[in-house]
């Protein structure tokens, strides 16, 4: 019988901690073999979700490094918030446990800039260098030896897939650049608030945190090295009354004058061994990614500009997918097992 | 210049206040001179209600029954939780001002009843008494010279009036009467909840409160006050992912073969002057009485069971609209006013 | 390398052929050999189905037993309109080609019956004797060697299970039972009306075809199946505005007094073996069984009746979850191939 | 007894008929004297449309302009698609009675861009020069003695009255305008399409029209009268699982560094005598403005860029609403009279 990875998964009541259970469960390769909570008491996984009934069998457990360690975890996934994260993640590296953060902990290379966004120094300094930003379309290569990895933003994804193409070719201009996105609300996570509260965001569109939110740098850092100088990106997410799916519409300035086909054509050629990029024609609609790990883009012209659309779905591709398409690349699986 | 009624709205933070300020700012006849609220501060009343900015100047101010008699109201409409209602309730009537109160309070006669429902006593037994049931297709002519009115449910007036005619001509068995009901989230309030949290209860469906939700009883009071003996329903609500609509499909046994056409000429007969109840031999859907008063019923035989299919509005028809129906009737206004 | 069984699916361009193309792509020992449609030309699946793009290179093709035969098609699923789905068996069965068909068509044992729900007999007398009901928890034995089994409808489903325990222990009075369900729009099909147009159906709820739906002699033929004599159910199903999902509250009356849990124990008694029902003690939500082929029940007891609450995807276990759950009993596969 | 303005209402099957009809119900100086249709025989208004059940007793009628001249009506609002619209505008025009017209063909001065825009040159070339266009803000002057009115868009009333301040007051550069909108799907009209289905686009976003819809020449047209100059608007639309709803993120480039609070003030000043338009600071949600006329806006710096958020309901402010306002102007009535 081929090896079982084991892995354990950080922060089990959220929304990323029971999709990536789901996934994993139909990874032939891996045992989930710990799901820690910091909730009260050992609830059972399927009573904090009740879509896993019949289908996992695990208690939460109190976070304990050296028994994951005992129990021959191999690699954990961290589904908890920023700061938190972090905590967890020092203790496991220094064990030799592998890990996944779906946290921003370890993004933002620059603790300048993550300051500047997060309010607060980065909660780990001390590994930041050795994090690898996991989009593996772009960092693939790198996610083989990594120790850890950071696992995208949901939003970013979208901006940095969408326009990857032109910055590698420059040909757009590194200023100006717009990425105007919607995302369902399953992305604001599992804590109620009067925003995310039915009756309020129901029937409705917001956008919120014009220019000021935190996947902003994520995507001028990851952009910036595909450019190799600075990129700077006007980013403005809305909320939209929908579970999952995150639709993103990018306006960028060409340096000369291009044609649809010839753009379709060099994304289809960047993207040519990308196993969950899917270039189109027809306009990509967030419905046709949902509960997958695809990323769809299509890219137009007009007046002068070049639309790029990109969607997916915010907690497979956006989220717990990447992170075991991240996660097979570590281990040398392939990058599809549990995620078609 | 006609003479405006001073009115009080209290526990302005809610949907079902919002819901009545928007139909009291259409009233001929009506001017709201105070709205309290128990947060903190004195917020302006449409900064928590966005949508109401530009239609109302006043702020949120604390509860002193003392001021509002100084200032002229002569009604007020109570929007807070039960319990903490009666404690506003007490004071008004002490100073005479009439009190529409949309809690549930001054629902139920039977302190017995009410405390098998909600775990303690009415917390107002002296005014109890006073209390006229507010369903103004049933008790309208006590409204008029009531000092209290306790506001119906929302449920429980589909459940009423859906049934009322059959009671009332002693056309079915008075046990085993099943109302099975399904309401829009803002249903539940305000109040953010795992529960109410967008991505939990979009895309879902689930019963909750099987046989033992406090409607129940106001159902089988009403009821029995037409049958003039015990009814007992078997009540079943759900909760569907939309902002506002109640729609029950309600069964009954009749007492001896019946037609659909002379079941729906009983109904029209029977609400012939009611002002809000339409009788249709169509489908009614929630949609037909979203942002009105209105209740619309139709009534079909089937497998020796007569079904009925009643829906309203829950914030309107099913509390603030019926509200100022009362209103209406207690001020000798058309009671209409305000809700066309 | 193991055997692989080439299937067709027939009707490719509806929901329910959308959701089983993405079962079997996940089933170890299915090739989709042929999809065909009735559309123009020969279009690709993933352009009538956009969320398989990548998945399927397939173009539909017109129907031709012949050349399925010739290809090695082993199983056929049949996902085209009662009437329509007769004329595609009939060839089928009669080259050795098994067939689940999604239809009504092969459902209902008595032609009197059909003709009683659908106003024409049924389309094919010659092999209505031939066909399985599917209901694999039922009547799982004989699927073996079915050469065609009658895919049942997705009310019927949750009826069915919902009351089996109940009806097959003598417990409940056979007349009187009331089947109240809800179901989301896709339920309806993919042809475009105004009913299912979405400022129509969105944010509204509404009943139809109270007591007529052609899922009730369904019901009726499968409980009466364990009942060993005539069962009667008044069925009332409603539209509210979600994709996908079943909710059934279901009423029926006891012989003797029955408590909560010895009811719940009874049903985790009899669906022991079931690999996809859940007994609940919970309230089921239809999200809780979202995209799978689980089917959740939790049974209550209330005001004298007992009141099952049964929930499940009407388009995995509602439809094509259930055709490949019945497709792997026919052909000796593990029951939960493709499903989990 | 005061006046009344007898109205006919022309198409009146479709959505922004059946609101139109529930304003003017409450419009204390309109009477609806005919309702047109060119639907087979003379289905009941409120056959058509549930919602006007007891609220209007009119039947469908054949358009016949001598008829409304006989019958006293003053105005017609035409809800007929546009080519439709103008064969009946025509010959009410020569008859006097001046019409609101919610199509699109009197929207474009220039034949040209018409044209280009619609594929067909304009309908009626002859009374084009007569139709102002019909957005009070900024058109409001021409209105009262209009013959013809071109009421406008609904996406371009977000997009123009989004940028008229600045644009009025030369503050940004008139090219490389990006209006990026959504809309609920109310705005697609009432004809079932697949695209409207509600399982296709419930839960799912898509962009289409991109930097081509036919919204786009109406706001270059208004913006540019404003500016005196060409206005170059990059305009994508999108469709979001909504009934009704715009939003719009309007990015444009400043000619000189701009603060929030002076554009916030500037904003302020610039619509102080408008009725119907709500500056903000706070974000505009869509929910904020839903069945009311009002057009919420906010405006932002980032990045160098301005960015505007503005937000309407699509049928109230967005199409008959604005209409009624419209009329208003037109008849000397206040111009709130009937909306709010």
């Amino acid at each position: 019988m081929s090896h079982m990875t084991k892995v354990a998964i950080l922060g089990g009541s959220g929304y990323t901690a029971a999709e990536l259970i789901k996934i994993l469960l139909r990874h032939p390769r891996v045992r989930i073999e710990v799901v820690t909570s910091r909730q009260e008491g050992t609830p059972a996984v399927a009573e904090l979700h009740p879509s896993l009934l019949g289908r996992i069998d695990l208690r939460c457990e109190p976070f304990d490094p050296d028994a994951l360690k005992r129990r021959g975890v191999e690699c954990a996934f961290g589904c908890l918030p920023h700061g938190v994260s972090a905590e967890s993640v020092k203790p496991l590296l220094e064990r030799g446990i592998r890990v996944v953060d779906l946290s921003a902990d370890y993004r933002i290379r620059d603790p300048k800039v993550f300051e500047a966004y997060y309010g607060e120094p980065p909660h780990d300094l001390g590994n930041l260098s050795r994090a690898v930003y996991g989009l593996p379309e772009l960092y693939g290569d790198r996610l083989r030896d990594a120790a850890l990895v950071a696992n995208p933003g949901c939003y970013p994804q979208t901006g940095i897939l969408g326009l990857a193409p032109l910055v590698a070719n420059n040909l757009i201009e590194l200023k100006g650049i717009i990425v105007n996105s919607v995302s369902g609300i399953s992305g604001a996570g599992r804590t109620p608030k009067l925003t995310y509260h039915f009756p309020e965001c129901n029937e409705s569109v917001m956008a919120y945190n014009v220019g000021k939110h935190r996947h902003t740098p994520e995507m001028e850092q990851a952009l910036g090295d595909l450019a190799d100088q600075p990129v700077e990106v006007l980013f403005v997410p809305h909320l939209v009354p929908m579970d999952r799916g995150i639709h993103s519409t990018i306006y960028a300035t060409p340096v000369r004058p291009l044609k649809e086909p010839e753009l379709t054509a060099l994304y289809r050629d960047y993207y040519a061994n990308a196993s969950f990029v899917r270039v189109r024609e027809t306009m990509p609609a967030t419905k046709d990614t949902a509960h997958t790990n695809f990323l769809d883009v299509s890219v137009k012209v007009a007046r002068g500009k070049i639309v790029v659309l990109a969607c997916e779905d915010n907690l497979v591709r956006g989220a717990s997918g990447v992170a075991v398409q991240n996660f097979n690349r570590m281990f040398g699986y392939q990058e599809t097992a549990g995620l078609l």
